[in-house]
Protein backbone atom coordinates (compact mmCIF):
# COMPACT_ATOMS: atom_id res chain seq x y z
CA UNK A 1 0.00 0.00 0.00
CA UNK A 2 1.56 3.51 -0.84
CA UNK A 3 0.36 6.39 1.11
CA UNK A 4 1.01 10.19 0.40
CA UNK A 5 1.30 12.13 3.52
CA UNK A 6 1.21 16.07 3.72
CA UNK A 7 1.88 18.28 6.85
CA UNK A 8 1.89 21.90 7.23
CA UNK A 9 4.38 23.83 8.83
CA UNK A 10 3.67 26.34 11.02
CA UNK A 11 4.12 30.40 10.56
CA UNK A 12 7.29 31.56 9.50
CA UNK A 13 8.17 34.80 10.13
CA UNK A 14 7.64 37.67 7.92
CA UNK A 15 10.37 36.84 4.94
CA UNK A 16 12.82 39.80 4.59
CA UNK A 17 15.84 40.25 2.04
CA UNK A 18 18.43 38.22 2.85
CA UNK A 19 16.80 35.93 5.38
CA UNK A 20 18.29 32.18 5.51
CA UNK A 21 15.23 30.21 4.60
CA UNK A 22 16.42 26.98 5.29
CA UNK A 23 17.02 28.08 9.16
CA UNK A 24 13.64 28.96 9.03
CA UNK A 25 12.03 26.36 7.45
CA UNK A 26 14.44 24.06 10.28
CA UNK A 27 13.26 26.23 13.00
CA UNK A 28 9.44 25.60 12.02
CA UNK A 29 9.97 22.10 12.16
CA UNK A 30 11.27 22.21 15.58
CA UNK A 31 8.04 24.23 16.88
CA UNK A 32 5.47 22.69 14.71
CA UNK A 33 4.86 20.02 17.04
CA UNK A 34 6.63 16.10 17.29
CA UNK A 35 6.71 13.74 14.17
CA UNK A 36 7.41 16.11 11.96
CA UNK A 37 11.42 16.00 11.03
CA UNK A 38 13.27 16.11 7.97
CA UNK A 39 14.22 12.83 6.35
CA UNK A 40 15.51 11.69 3.03
CA UNK A 41 13.16 10.93 0.42
CA UNK A 42 10.32 13.81 1.61
CA UNK A 43 9.85 16.74 -0.53
CA UNK A 44 9.78 20.37 1.15
CA UNK A 45 7.44 22.34 -0.94
CA UNK A 46 7.44 25.99 -0.61
CA UNK A 47 5.10 28.52 -1.44
CA UNK A 48 6.76 30.71 -3.84
CA UNK A 49 6.49 33.90 -1.96
CA UNK A 50 8.65 33.43 0.97
CA UNK A 51 11.33 32.49 -1.33
CA UNK A 52 10.66 35.63 -3.49
CA UNK A 53 10.88 38.07 -0.52
CA UNK A 54 14.13 36.27 0.61
CA UNK A 55 16.02 36.89 -2.95
CA UNK A 56 14.33 40.35 -3.16
CA UNK A 57 11.76 39.74 -5.85
CA UNK A 58 9.87 42.27 -4.70
CA UNK A 59 8.89 45.84 -6.37
CA UNK A 60 8.17 48.74 -4.19
CA UNK A 61 5.13 50.96 -6.42
CA UNK A 62 6.74 53.86 -5.25
CA UNK A 63 9.70 53.55 -7.47
CA UNK A 64 7.56 52.03 -10.35
CA UNK A 65 6.48 55.01 -13.47
CA UNK A 66 3.67 53.64 -15.54
CA UNK A 67 4.47 53.23 -19.65
CA UNK A 68 1.78 54.73 -21.44
CA UNK A 69 0.67 50.85 -22.50
CA UNK A 70 -0.02 49.87 -18.35
CA UNK A 71 -1.80 53.42 -18.26
CA UNK A 72 -3.97 51.86 -20.85
CA UNK A 73 -4.53 48.46 -19.82
CA UNK A 74 -5.11 49.79 -16.14
CA UNK A 75 -7.81 51.55 -17.25
CA UNK A 76 -9.54 49.20 -18.75
CA UNK A 77 -9.00 46.81 -15.69
CA UNK A 78 -9.29 49.19 -13.02
CA UNK A 79 -6.38 48.72 -11.55
CA UNK A 80 -3.18 50.39 -10.65
CA UNK A 81 -1.25 51.40 -13.69
CA UNK A 82 2.06 51.03 -11.46
CA UNK A 83 1.06 47.62 -10.87
CA UNK A 84 0.08 46.38 -14.35
CA UNK A 85 3.32 47.95 -15.08
CA UNK A 86 4.92 45.41 -12.98
CA UNK A 87 2.79 42.45 -14.45
CA UNK A 88 4.46 43.89 -18.21
CA UNK A 89 7.98 43.83 -16.94
CA UNK A 90 7.58 40.23 -15.96
CA UNK A 91 5.94 38.85 -19.02
CA UNK A 92 7.13 37.88 -22.47
CA UNK A 93 4.12 38.84 -24.02
CA UNK A 94 0.56 39.41 -22.93
CA UNK A 95 -1.24 36.22 -24.13
CA UNK A 96 -4.68 37.30 -23.55
CA UNK A 97 -5.86 40.98 -21.96
CA UNK A 98 -9.04 40.16 -21.45
CA UNK A 99 -11.95 40.77 -18.50
CA UNK A 100 -10.40 41.51 -15.49
CA UNK A 101 -7.11 39.64 -15.93
CA UNK A 102 -4.14 39.56 -18.02
CA UNK A 103 -2.76 35.99 -19.39
CA UNK A 104 0.88 36.10 -19.48
CA UNK A 105 3.77 34.32 -21.04
CA UNK A 106 6.28 35.14 -18.73
CA UNK A 107 10.58 35.31 -18.90
CA UNK A 108 10.63 31.77 -17.55
CA UNK A 109 7.89 30.50 -20.09
CA UNK A 110 5.05 30.16 -17.40
CA UNK A 111 1.37 31.09 -18.69
CA UNK A 112 -0.40 32.70 -16.00
CA UNK A 113 -2.63 35.23 -14.68
CA UNK A 114 -0.76 38.72 -14.17
CA UNK A 115 2.39 37.10 -14.70
CA UNK A 116 2.22 35.66 -11.21
CA UNK A 117 2.49 39.29 -9.20
CA UNK A 118 0.88 39.27 -5.90
CA UNK A 119 0.52 41.65 -3.39
CA UNK A 120 2.76 41.39 -0.59
CA UNK A 121 1.13 40.24 2.80
CA UNK A 122 3.88 42.70 4.08
CA UNK A 123 2.87 45.72 2.91
CA UNK A 124 2.71 48.97 4.95
CA UNK A 125 0.21 50.17 6.68
CA UNK A 126 -1.96 52.51 4.57
CA UNK A 127 -2.59 50.52 1.89
CA UNK A 128 -0.08 48.59 -0.52
CA UNK A 129 3.03 49.64 -1.23
CA UNK A 130 5.30 46.41 -2.51
CA UNK A 131 4.25 43.89 -5.03
CA UNK A 132 5.73 40.51 -5.07
CA UNK A 133 7.04 38.85 -8.28
CA UNK A 134 7.88 34.94 -9.34
CA UNK A 135 11.58 33.94 -8.10
CA UNK A 136 14.49 34.84 -11.50
CA UNK A 137 14.85 31.42 -11.63
CA UNK A 138 13.17 29.46 -9.44
CA UNK A 139 14.75 25.71 -10.59
CA UNK A 140 17.96 27.64 -9.40
CA UNK A 141 16.10 28.76 -6.19
CA UNK A 142 15.16 25.39 -5.66
CA UNK A 143 18.37 24.19 -6.17
CA UNK A 144 20.02 26.52 -3.51
CA UNK A 145 17.66 26.01 -0.77
CA UNK A 146 17.71 21.86 -1.27
CA UNK A 147 22.03 21.92 -0.53
CA UNK A 148 21.17 24.64 2.30
CA UNK A 149 18.50 22.21 3.62
CA UNK A 150 21.32 19.49 3.08
CA UNK A 151 24.07 21.75 5.16
CA UNK A 152 21.62 22.18 7.87
CA UNK A 153 19.79 18.76 8.31
CA UNK A 154 22.57 15.95 6.35
CA UNK A 155 19.05 14.91 4.92
CA UNK A 156 18.53 14.41 1.23
CA UNK A 157 15.07 15.95 0.71
CA UNK A 158 13.35 17.59 -2.84
CA UNK A 159 12.66 21.32 -2.91
CA UNK A 160 9.17 21.99 -4.71
CA UNK A 161 8.77 25.56 -5.39
CA UNK A 162 4.89 26.44 -5.63
CA UNK A 163 2.64 28.81 -7.35
CA UNK A 164 -1.38 29.23 -8.29
CA UNK A 165 -1.96 29.34 -11.44
CA UNK A 166 -5.56 29.68 -13.25
CA UNK A 167 -6.29 27.24 -15.84
CA UNK A 168 -7.26 27.80 -19.62
CA UNK A 169 -10.98 25.79 -19.64
CA UNK A 170 -11.59 24.88 -15.69
CA UNK A 171 -12.61 26.99 -13.16
CA UNK A 172 -10.50 28.04 -10.23
CA UNK A 173 -6.75 27.41 -9.35
CA UNK A 174 -4.49 24.77 -8.72
CA UNK A 175 -0.95 24.88 -7.34
CA UNK A 176 1.87 24.06 -10.17
CA UNK A 177 5.53 23.45 -9.77
CA UNK A 178 7.35 26.57 -10.51
CA UNK A 179 10.94 25.31 -9.63
CA UNK A 180 12.15 21.47 -8.04
CA UNK A 181 15.49 20.18 -7.50
CA UNK A 182 16.21 16.92 -6.83
CA UNK A 183 12.72 14.83 -7.45
CA UNK A 184 11.38 13.98 -11.42
CA UNK A 185 9.03 16.74 -12.62
CA UNK A 186 7.17 14.31 -14.93
CA UNK A 187 6.76 10.32 -14.50
CA UNK A 188 7.18 9.38 -18.56
CA UNK A 189 5.42 6.50 -19.55
CA UNK A 190 4.86 7.51 -22.92
CA UNK A 191 5.10 4.59 -25.84
CA UNK A 192 2.69 2.39 -24.49
CA UNK A 193 -0.31 2.70 -27.30
CA UNK A 194 -2.00 -0.42 -28.50
CA UNK A 195 -3.27 -1.36 -31.60
CA UNK A 196 -5.93 1.25 -31.58
CA UNK A 197 -3.26 3.98 -31.10
CA UNK A 198 -5.33 5.04 -27.74
CA UNK A 199 -3.43 5.82 -24.63
CA UNK A 200 -3.58 2.44 -22.25
CA UNK A 201 -3.54 4.99 -19.38
CA UNK A 202 -2.06 8.36 -18.17
CA UNK A 203 1.55 8.14 -19.62
CA UNK A 204 3.41 11.21 -18.39
CA UNK A 205 2.31 12.15 -14.88
CA UNK A 206 3.02 15.73 -14.42
CA UNK A 207 4.33 14.24 -10.86
CA UNK A 208 5.62 17.99 -9.84
CA UNK A 209 2.32 19.65 -10.60
CA UNK A 210 0.03 17.17 -8.84
CA UNK A 211 2.74 17.42 -5.66
CA UNK A 212 2.34 21.19 -5.88
CA UNK A 213 -1.43 20.78 -5.80
CA UNK A 214 -1.81 18.16 -2.77
CA UNK A 215 1.04 20.45 -1.02
CA UNK A 216 -1.95 23.28 -1.16
CA UNK A 217 -4.41 20.64 0.40
CA UNK A 218 -2.81 20.75 3.44
CA UNK A 219 -2.63 24.17 4.39
CA UNK A 220 -5.66 24.86 6.66
CA UNK A 221 -7.92 27.65 4.93
CA UNK A 222 -6.68 31.26 4.86
CA UNK A 223 -3.63 30.57 6.75
CA UNK A 224 -0.17 31.32 6.31
CA UNK A 225 1.78 28.46 5.88
CA UNK A 226 3.84 28.53 3.16
CA UNK A 227 6.03 25.49 3.89
CA UNK A 228 4.34 21.63 3.55
CA UNK A 229 6.42 18.41 3.91
CA UNK A 230 5.40 15.88 1.66
CA UNK A 231 5.84 11.54 2.75
CA UNK A 232 5.18 8.69 0.27
CA UNK A 233 6.96 10.44 -3.07
CA UNK A 234 10.56 8.95 -2.56
CA UNK A 235 10.19 7.35 -5.43
CA UNK A 236 10.39 10.18 -7.31
CA UNK A 237 13.10 11.94 -5.64
CA UNK A 238 16.57 11.97 -6.80
CA UNK A 239 20.41 12.31 -5.53
CA UNK A 240 20.95 14.83 -8.46
CA UNK A 241 19.11 17.90 -8.71
CA UNK A 242 17.68 17.16 -12.51
CA UNK A 243 15.88 18.65 -14.85
CA UNK A 244 14.01 21.15 -12.73
CA UNK A 245 10.17 22.56 -13.16
CA UNK A 246 11.13 24.17 -16.82
CA UNK A 247 10.86 20.62 -17.98
CA UNK A 248 7.16 21.22 -17.67
CA UNK A 249 6.90 23.75 -19.90
CA UNK A 250 5.82 23.38 -23.51
CA UNK A 251 7.53 25.00 -25.91
CA UNK A 252 6.21 27.78 -27.97
CA UNK A 253 6.63 25.66 -30.89
CA UNK A 254 4.23 22.84 -29.19
CA UNK A 255 1.91 24.93 -27.68
CA UNK A 256 -1.56 23.78 -28.50
CA UNK A 257 -3.62 26.70 -29.17
CA UNK A 258 -1.05 28.74 -32.20
CA UNK B 1 -1.25 21.70 12.14
CA UNK B 2 -3.56 20.41 8.75
CA UNK B 3 -2.54 16.90 7.64
CA UNK B 4 -3.70 15.63 3.85
CA UNK B 5 -3.30 11.75 3.94
CA UNK B 6 -4.09 9.54 1.21
CA UNK B 7 -4.50 5.62 0.66
CA UNK B 8 -4.63 3.59 -2.17
CA UNK B 9 -7.09 0.38 -1.21
CA UNK B 10 -5.45 -2.86 -3.07
CA UNK B 11 -6.81 -4.40 -6.39
CA UNK B 12 -10.48 -4.07 -7.02
CA UNK B 13 -11.72 -7.33 -9.40
CA UNK B 14 -11.75 -6.66 -13.06
CA UNK B 15 -15.21 -4.65 -13.20
CA UNK B 16 -18.15 -5.78 -15.49
CA UNK B 17 -21.41 -4.16 -16.34
CA UNK B 18 -24.24 -4.08 -13.24
CA UNK B 19 -20.95 -4.93 -10.72
CA UNK B 20 -21.68 -3.01 -7.42
CA UNK B 21 -19.03 -0.92 -7.00
CA UNK B 22 -19.60 0.23 -3.30
CA UNK B 23 -19.63 -3.15 -2.16
CA UNK B 24 -16.68 -3.72 -3.90
CA UNK B 25 -14.69 -0.76 -2.44
CA UNK B 26 -16.16 -1.91 1.01
CA UNK B 27 -14.24 -5.38 0.15
CA UNK B 28 -11.49 -3.84 -0.36
CA UNK B 29 -10.88 -1.55 2.36
CA UNK B 30 -11.28 -4.94 4.47
CA UNK B 31 -8.50 -6.74 2.54
CA UNK B 32 -6.11 -3.74 2.13
CA UNK B 33 -5.27 -3.40 5.83
CA UNK B 34 -5.82 -2.47 9.13
CA UNK B 35 -6.46 1.12 9.77
CA UNK B 36 -8.34 1.91 6.54
CA UNK B 37 -12.05 2.24 7.37
CA UNK B 38 -14.19 4.51 6.02
CA UNK B 39 -15.40 7.70 8.08
CA UNK B 40 -17.10 10.85 7.97
CA UNK B 41 -15.31 13.21 6.10
CA UNK B 42 -13.42 11.20 3.99
CA UNK B 43 -12.89 11.65 0.10
CA UNK B 44 -13.15 8.60 -2.06
CA UNK B 45 -11.45 9.00 -4.53
CA UNK B 46 -12.26 6.75 -7.81
CA UNK B 47 -10.64 6.52 -11.32
CA UNK B 48 -13.51 6.99 -13.42
CA UNK B 49 -12.66 3.60 -15.42
CA UNK B 50 -14.06 1.01 -13.66
CA UNK B 51 -17.15 3.28 -12.69
CA UNK B 52 -17.65 3.60 -16.38
CA UNK B 53 -16.92 -0.20 -16.47
CA UNK B 54 -19.58 -0.90 -14.21
CA UNK B 55 -22.15 1.30 -16.04
CA UNK B 56 -21.22 0.12 -19.55
CA UNK B 57 -19.92 2.64 -21.13
CA UNK B 58 -17.83 0.83 -22.94
CA UNK B 59 -17.86 0.34 -27.14
CA UNK B 60 -16.91 -2.99 -28.71
CA UNK B 61 -14.76 -1.73 -31.71
CA UNK B 62 -16.59 -4.91 -33.59
CA UNK B 63 -19.62 -2.58 -33.38
CA UNK B 64 -18.21 0.24 -35.03
CA UNK B 65 -18.83 1.83 -38.41
CA UNK B 66 -16.16 4.54 -38.82
CA UNK B 67 -17.47 7.68 -41.01
CA UNK B 68 -15.69 9.37 -43.40
CA UNK B 69 -13.91 11.80 -41.23
CA UNK B 70 -13.23 9.05 -38.75
CA UNK B 71 -11.32 7.32 -41.50
CA UNK B 72 -9.63 11.01 -42.43
CA UNK B 73 -8.32 11.66 -38.85
CA UNK B 74 -7.56 8.16 -38.47
CA UNK B 75 -5.47 8.34 -41.73
CA UNK B 76 -3.67 11.57 -40.61
CA UNK B 77 -2.89 10.11 -36.55
CA UNK B 78 -2.03 6.62 -37.87
CA UNK B 79 -4.51 5.29 -35.55
CA UNK B 80 -8.04 2.95 -35.77
CA UNK B 81 -10.78 4.40 -37.90
CA UNK B 82 -13.46 2.66 -35.47
CA UNK B 83 -11.39 4.28 -32.27
CA UNK B 84 -11.62 7.52 -33.90
CA UNK B 85 -15.20 7.38 -34.35
CA UNK B 86 -15.49 6.64 -30.79
CA UNK B 87 -13.78 9.90 -30.30
CA UNK B 88 -15.78 11.80 -32.71
CA UNK B 89 -19.22 10.59 -30.75
CA UNK B 90 -17.94 11.49 -27.71
CA UNK B 91 -17.39 15.42 -28.50
CA UNK B 92 -20.01 18.12 -28.73
CA UNK B 93 -16.32 19.47 -30.98
CA UNK B 94 -13.14 19.18 -31.84
CA UNK B 95 -11.08 22.08 -30.02
CA UNK B 96 -7.47 20.79 -32.41
CA UNK B 97 -6.76 17.84 -34.36
CA UNK B 98 -3.25 17.98 -34.40
CA UNK B 99 0.38 15.73 -34.38
CA UNK B 100 -1.06 12.51 -32.84
CA UNK B 101 -3.85 13.70 -30.79
CA UNK B 102 -7.51 15.43 -30.71
CA UNK B 103 -8.36 17.94 -28.48
CA UNK B 104 -11.98 17.46 -27.61
CA UNK B 105 -14.48 19.14 -25.84
CA UNK B 106 -17.20 16.36 -24.51
CA UNK B 107 -20.66 16.50 -24.20
CA UNK B 108 -20.50 17.12 -20.48
CA UNK B 109 -18.16 20.04 -21.50
CA UNK B 110 -14.53 18.60 -20.82
CA UNK B 111 -11.44 19.83 -22.99
CA UNK B 112 -9.63 16.70 -23.08
CA UNK B 113 -7.70 14.37 -25.51
CA UNK B 114 -9.34 11.77 -27.14
CA UNK B 115 -12.56 12.60 -25.24
CA UNK B 116 -11.51 11.10 -22.54
CA UNK B 117 -11.64 7.45 -24.77
CA UNK B 118 -9.63 5.29 -23.65
CA UNK B 119 -8.49 1.21 -23.99
CA UNK B 120 -9.86 -1.07 -21.56
CA UNK B 121 -7.92 -3.22 -19.61
CA UNK B 122 -10.34 -5.55 -19.91
CA UNK B 123 -9.48 -6.10 -23.57
CA UNK B 124 -9.66 -9.66 -24.76
CA UNK B 125 -6.48 -11.71 -26.21
CA UNK B 126 -5.41 -11.43 -29.60
CA UNK B 127 -6.10 -7.56 -29.58
CA UNK B 128 -7.87 -4.42 -28.31
CA UNK B 129 -11.34 -5.11 -28.44
CA UNK B 130 -13.16 -2.74 -26.39
CA UNK B 131 -12.78 0.92 -25.47
CA UNK B 132 -13.67 2.55 -22.53
CA UNK B 133 -15.42 6.15 -22.52
CA UNK B 134 -16.24 8.66 -19.85
CA UNK B 135 -19.67 8.21 -17.50
CA UNK B 136 -22.51 9.80 -19.12
CA UNK B 137 -22.99 11.78 -16.26
CA UNK B 138 -20.00 11.69 -13.29
CA UNK B 139 -21.77 13.74 -11.06
CA UNK B 140 -24.82 11.54 -10.93
CA UNK B 141 -22.30 8.21 -10.75
CA UNK B 142 -20.47 10.29 -7.60
CA UNK B 143 -24.16 11.05 -5.90
CA UNK B 144 -25.23 6.79 -6.63
CA UNK B 145 -21.99 5.45 -5.68
CA UNK B 146 -22.07 8.46 -2.41
CA UNK B 147 -25.58 7.20 -1.66
CA UNK B 148 -24.65 3.45 -1.96
CA UNK B 149 -21.50 3.80 0.36
CA UNK B 150 -23.65 5.48 2.72
CA UNK B 151 -26.14 2.53 2.80
CA UNK B 152 -23.35 -0.21 3.26
CA UNK B 153 -21.34 1.69 5.84
CA UNK B 154 -23.42 4.29 7.50
CA UNK B 155 -21.10 7.04 6.65
CA UNK B 156 -20.86 10.26 5.12
CA UNK B 157 -17.79 10.35 2.77
CA UNK B 158 -17.51 12.40 -0.24
CA UNK B 159 -17.33 10.77 -3.83
CA UNK B 160 -14.80 12.13 -6.54
CA UNK B 161 -14.79 10.82 -9.44
CA UNK B 162 -11.32 11.28 -11.35
CA UNK B 163 -9.31 11.31 -15.18
CA UNK B 164 -6.09 12.40 -16.54
CA UNK B 165 -6.68 15.43 -18.40
CA UNK B 166 -3.49 17.05 -20.30
CA UNK B 167 -2.73 21.45 -19.89
CA UNK B 168 -2.89 24.04 -22.57
CA UNK B 169 0.52 25.04 -21.73
CA UNK B 170 2.66 22.28 -19.71
CA UNK B 171 3.35 19.17 -20.13
CA UNK B 172 2.37 15.77 -19.01
CA UNK B 173 -1.23 15.47 -17.56
CA UNK B 174 -2.98 15.57 -13.74
CA UNK B 175 -5.91 13.94 -12.42
CA UNK B 176 -8.76 15.74 -12.43
CA UNK B 177 -12.23 15.92 -10.96
CA UNK B 178 -14.92 14.88 -13.68
CA UNK B 179 -17.66 14.00 -10.92
CA UNK B 180 -18.12 14.31 -7.25
CA UNK B 181 -20.73 14.25 -4.85
CA UNK B 182 -20.55 15.58 -1.15
CA UNK B 183 -17.67 18.00 -1.25
CA UNK B 184 -16.91 21.82 -2.41
CA UNK B 185 -15.90 21.46 -5.98
CA UNK B 186 -14.23 25.40 -5.48
CA UNK B 187 -13.15 27.25 -2.29
CA UNK B 188 -14.53 30.63 -3.32
CA UNK B 189 -12.21 33.40 -1.73
CA UNK B 190 -12.66 35.89 -4.49
CA UNK B 191 -13.21 39.50 -4.32
CA UNK B 192 -10.29 40.07 -1.60
CA UNK B 193 -8.25 42.05 -4.15
CA UNK B 194 -6.99 45.48 -2.43
CA UNK B 195 -5.70 49.18 -3.91
CA UNK B 196 -3.63 47.44 -6.83
CA UNK B 197 -6.51 45.16 -8.19
CA UNK B 198 -4.29 42.18 -7.95
CA UNK B 199 -5.12 39.63 -5.92
CA UNK B 200 -3.92 38.55 -2.39
CA UNK B 201 -3.63 35.15 -3.03
CA UNK B 202 -4.82 32.42 -4.70
CA UNK B 203 -8.76 33.22 -4.12
CA UNK B 204 -11.05 30.25 -6.07
CA UNK B 205 -8.82 26.94 -5.18
CA UNK B 206 -10.54 23.97 -7.30
CA UNK B 207 -10.36 21.74 -4.08
CA UNK B 208 -11.62 19.33 -6.67
CA UNK B 209 -8.88 19.20 -9.17
CA UNK B 210 -6.46 19.16 -6.29
CA UNK B 211 -7.91 16.21 -4.54
CA UNK B 212 -7.60 14.30 -7.55
CA UNK B 213 -4.22 15.23 -8.18
CA UNK B 214 -3.38 14.12 -4.38
CA UNK B 215 -5.09 10.86 -5.32
CA UNK B 216 -3.51 9.90 -8.15
CA UNK B 217 0.07 10.28 -6.41
CA UNK B 218 -1.06 7.23 -3.90
CA UNK B 219 -1.25 5.02 -6.19
CA UNK B 220 2.04 3.18 -6.78
CA UNK B 221 3.38 3.77 -10.21
CA UNK B 222 1.91 1.10 -12.99
CA UNK B 223 -0.37 -0.53 -10.54
CA UNK B 224 -4.09 -0.46 -10.75
CA UNK B 225 -5.52 1.44 -7.57
CA UNK B 226 -8.26 2.91 -8.96
CA UNK B 227 -10.14 3.74 -5.96
CA UNK B 228 -7.93 6.07 -2.78
CA UNK B 229 -9.21 7.19 0.44
CA UNK B 230 -8.73 11.22 1.27
CA UNK B 231 -8.68 12.35 5.00
CA UNK B 232 -7.66 15.64 5.76
CA UNK B 233 -9.96 17.23 3.70
CA UNK B 234 -13.17 17.39 5.96
CA UNK B 235 -13.82 21.01 5.78
CA UNK B 236 -14.73 20.52 2.32
CA UNK B 237 -16.78 17.74 2.66
CA UNK B 238 -20.60 18.98 3.05
CA UNK B 239 -24.07 16.63 3.97
CA UNK B 240 -25.58 18.07 0.89
CA UNK B 241 -24.30 16.08 -2.59
CA UNK B 242 -23.78 19.99 -3.75
CA UNK B 243 -23.32 21.44 -7.63
CA UNK B 244 -20.71 18.55 -8.70
CA UNK B 245 -17.72 18.75 -10.80
CA UNK B 246 -19.86 20.62 -13.60
CA UNK B 247 -18.76 23.90 -11.35
CA UNK B 248 -15.44 24.00 -12.83
CA UNK B 249 -16.25 23.80 -16.31
CA UNK B 250 -15.94 26.87 -17.93
CA UNK B 251 -18.59 28.46 -19.71
CA UNK B 252 -17.96 28.28 -23.68
CA UNK B 253 -18.54 32.47 -23.37
CA UNK B 254 -15.73 32.43 -20.97
CA UNK B 255 -13.94 30.32 -22.68
CA UNK B 256 -10.58 32.29 -22.83
CA UNK B 257 -8.98 31.28 -25.96
CA UNK B 258 -12.07 32.25 -28.16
Amino acid sequence: MTHLSARALGDLPEIRLGDDLAALIVAALETTGPGIVLEDGQIVAVAHKVLSKSEGSVVALADVRPSPRARELAAVQGKDPRAIQVVLDESAEIVRAERDVLICRTHHGFVCANAGVDVSNASGEGGVETLVTLPRDPDASARTLRARLRELTGTMVAVLITDSFGRAWRHGQCDVAIGCAGMTPLDDWRGRTDATGLRLRATWLAVADAAAAAADLARAKDSREPVVVIDGLERFVTPEDGPGAVALLRALDEDLFR
